[in-house]
């Protein structure tokens, strides 16, 4: 049978351009002679579209669309992604479907049996389980529909505080005993640097396991925090990647499922390049879903808003891009020089405010409550929020939306000011450490030197009093980053990262200073996810207690 | 049997400060003759840990501290709630139990059956359901013990696009089998003003059904946003409720399940009344489990910051809030004289700062960037973000934890300063509409004027420019909370509020108000819940789409 790939990036509750782009596909496939195109999870709906899914209008209007592409499937059959209404007495009221599409009606539906509920995911909250299994047939071919995470019955847990089975059931167990001649995953599965590979092991594994060939469609673009990479595959029944789909941008492929052999595969790439392509993808779309087209970040001198400002203009255009330059009287010359090079490397419109004098007013009507005390946190944050206000004036006067540069070390440990370089309305490297920061400005640096050398090779510093270097407060990020990402994407306990040989005051010091600034990242930005475990609505704690 | 309900106030992840709470009723109870004393859902790690569940060293901490526990229960019986592993090869880590304990050990395991994953709860996230139904005895009794959502079988749905059997079990069912004499039910259920009846309807439902006493032990206290306001019955087996504990606050009372006639309820109180104790605990709690005393907050002359400062003081005492007075040149004198009033009616600490020369120092260094352009929202929102400098100054200079005096009105329709007024740890009115605001204004004035009058009585403005009213912007609060209510507690679409004849342009103007403000939420501070549906993690929107 021949079938298509369509690999596409989807708007979330954009009914009607979901559903005109979806019917272009279902064209363009028939016209290179398709039998069937596959689109991704929640397709129809965009995905995730989380408490939408509580309204009956939404729901209804998920409906209609279904039938208007049902109606475009003549001469061709489809495979796209909706909720679908549970109509028996009890459960949740629906289920997430695969609707299988032919002669211009709804041939067959296939239910979500696993529904994750967990890190990102949070199906179980809008959807109830399926506990109904069938193929679907069409053209003498029986095809197994799965939907993501039902072939994930087998997890690989990260920690073993946790099970591999997480489920009761596995469906593809139960569709394999009704003999199907290959099987359908549509899925919504978001890119993380540190488990990318997982997700085409279990693929191959199942293919392997149940000698079937397997075809995998995964969404592409990127959905405020969620950046999914495609990365799409066609995997033959003895577990082969024969064909791959590119990463990071749509993408449209059709294959023969009795007759393909010749390999195409994408050319692999290191994690940083990966890094860097999903967080273009993450600016872009965070910005364009959102209908906005312009973006301001302050440029410190410093490497996290040289970075940003790199990736922002990759995605936008430097015409798109503007930055305000903000030294108070504790900047060195060296960073605004530093500063002012790479906005001209860049091409990038910048303008230079001096924020003394506002900071100085500041502490000035505060000089008779503040009477006595001895300067520290308070002022230093003046400075920040100054330039908070700075930069928040030229977004709200042009429409320029906020980057904010924070990265995941600080995120981390509470080291960035609320209100003040806290700000944005998205966090570029929210998810991205600090030693991995210099890696991607390495990265970007390449071929030709975009940033500063400087920038680079300096003691990172706040610049918020004289002489002031990171590492006064926090260990060498080298050390911090490890001990964080076993504590933060392991889940590991002090014994465990002690047993690894790091020093249990440090390991303690950097856990307490995660542990306290959730209040902190209650009110951040929103964070761009590359890794398995990105702060944000992944990874939910208390907000008040003892731990 | 004689049983005692332990009605406390935990801190979640406080092994040690809980379970010493815990022992010391175990001993009030056995010197008052008790045989079994009961204590709320997951009493030994607080309600809820969210992800901490997902840590190791926490499970076992709290496996150690139900044992410690089961060693002081001697000649006395008593049933906590904590997390127990789940052994079985497949599923989630853990269970949600309630341990029976007697004879200085674990005598029974009840485990959770229905995990609620709807609005604030997101119990499937980390345990599994149960599917193993058993009767604990002891001292001659059977005793059906349930967890919370275990009687909960059948909901009361706000709107009909949901089911009101949700479940495909109903443990009380399975449960009634086994012939039990009474029903035990340990909770964690937060107050929602607007629900409040249905828990004691579900309850009396219950007790009626299966011809059986029911005891039902909740929590009080507050848990960053969640407000749990205790109110535990004893319902005899017609139905009736013959005991009922304080609300919000913690208590303790010994019944005996075979004899107990007399009735002792509390007296009935108004909603608004209820609301105005929610919040006060919600303050008192979300600082003290923090670790704080102190407040602070702006005091504009408006209700909204003059009902914050009441609750303040009610929760911490006058001499733990200051307050600031932040005029700007469009400040009305009345504006300063009402809050400078009220401050001395409170006997509160009080400053003035007249920000107009630091607003004045931000404009005229933008001024070379903003050349040709109108003034507009920067502008105005320079002044609140000023403001919150100030605010922020104090906070982080003294300690006092800065309280957010946002209403759920302008929450809702993004009426407020990113960075601005939208500042604070915690935001007392974000669940509480205009015209409920107004209501607890006049509830705390009943006796002697405290907020004057003229706060109460002058049509309600921001003060960003001359003479501007947020009627200017917006629909009459009336109106606007009447349509919000509809579409957000009742989750109503278009047509339905229609229908109540209300006019389809307004409700489409405040339904595109409170859809395009999601980015601000995103970022807003945590809110004091008191309704069924709040802004916050119990109402989870998509960040970037079309809808």
């Amino acid at each position: 049978m021949k079938v298509a790939l369509a690999q596409l990036n989807y708007i979330i509750g954009d009914f009607e351009g979901n559903s005109a782009k979806i019917i272009k596909n279902i064209q363009h496939a028939k016209a290179q002679g398709a039998d069937l195109v596959i689109f991704s999870e929640l397709s129809v709906t965009g995905y995730y579209p989380h408490d939408l899914l509580e309204k009956k209008e939404f729901i209804f209007k998920a409906e209609e669309t279904v039938q208007k592409i049902a109606e475009s499937c003549r001469g061709i059959a489809a495979i796209v992604g909706a909720p679908c209404i549970n109509e028996n007495e009890r459960g949740k009221k629906l289920f997430n479907a695969a609707l299988f599409l032919a002669d211009g009606r709804i041939l067959s539906v296939h239910k979500k049996t696993l529904l994750p509920t967990y890190d990102i995911f949070d199906e179980y909250r809008h959807f109830e389980p399926n506990n109904d299994f069938q193929i679907a047939e069409y053209k003498n071919k029986r095809i197994a529909v799965t939907i993501c995470e039902d072939l994930w019955d087998e997890q690989p847990t990260a920690s073993e505080f946790g099970k591999d089975k997480l489920y009761q059931v596995s469906p593809m167990e139960r569709l394999a005993e009704l003999n199907p001649d290959f099987v359908v995953n549509i899925s919504a599965s978001p890119f993380s640097y540190n488990q990318e590979s997982w997700r085409k092991d279990i693929l191959i594994k199942k293919a392997k396991t149940y000698k079937l060939p397997v075809i995998y469609v995964n969404q592409t673009g990127a959905q405020a925090e969620l950046i999914f990479d495609g990365g799409s595959v066609f995997i033959n029944n003895q577990g082969e990647i024969i064909k791959e789909l590119k990463y990071f941008e749509e993408d449209f492929l059709v294959i023969n499922t009795d007759n393909e052999a010749e390999k195409a595969v994408q050319p692999s790439s290191g994690y940083i390049e990966k890094i860097y392509n999903a967080l273009i993808l993450g600016i872009r779309d965070y910005l364009y879903k959102s209908g906005f087209r312009k973006a301001v970040l302050g440029l410190s001198g410093g490497i996290d808003s040289a970075v940003t400002a790199v990736l922002a203009v990759r995605a936008l255009g430097p015409e798109n891009v503007r930055v305000l330059l903000l030294p108070s009287k504790y900047s060195s010359d060296h960073s605004i020089e530093d500063a002012r090079q790479l906005a001209e490397n860049l091409q990038i419109q910048y303008d230079l405010i001096e924020i003394q004098s506002a900071v100085d007013g500041f502490e000035k009507s505060l000089s008779p409550l503040f009477e006595g005390t001895d300067p520290g946190v308070a002022e230093e944050n003046i400075q920040a929020r100054a330039r908070g206000i700075y930069l928040m004036a030229i977004s709200n006067k042009f429409g320029n939306i906020l980057l904010n540069t924070t990265n995941k070390s600080e995120c981390a440990v509470g080291y960035g000011t609320l209100y003040g370089d806290m700000n944005g309305s998205i966090a570029v490297l929210g998810d991205v450490y600090k030693t991995d920061v210099f890696k991607l400005a390495r990265h970007i640096n390449r071929n030709t030197e975009i940033i500063p050398e400087n920038t680079i090779i300096k003691p990172p510093s706040a610049e918020l009093r004289p002489g002031q270097k990171d590492t006064d407060s926090l260990p060498e990020y080298d050390l911090l980053d490890q001990i964080l990402f076993n504590y933060i994407e392991l889940n590991q306990s002090p014994d465990e990262i002690e047993e690894k040989g790091f020093d249990r005051k440090v390991i303690e010091r950097v856990m307490k200073l995660v542990n306290i600034n959730e209040f902190k990242r209650f009110q951040a930005a929103p964070i761009l996810r590359i890794s398995s475990k990105a702060f944000g609505f992944g990874r939910k704690m208390p907000l008040v207690g003892r731990y």
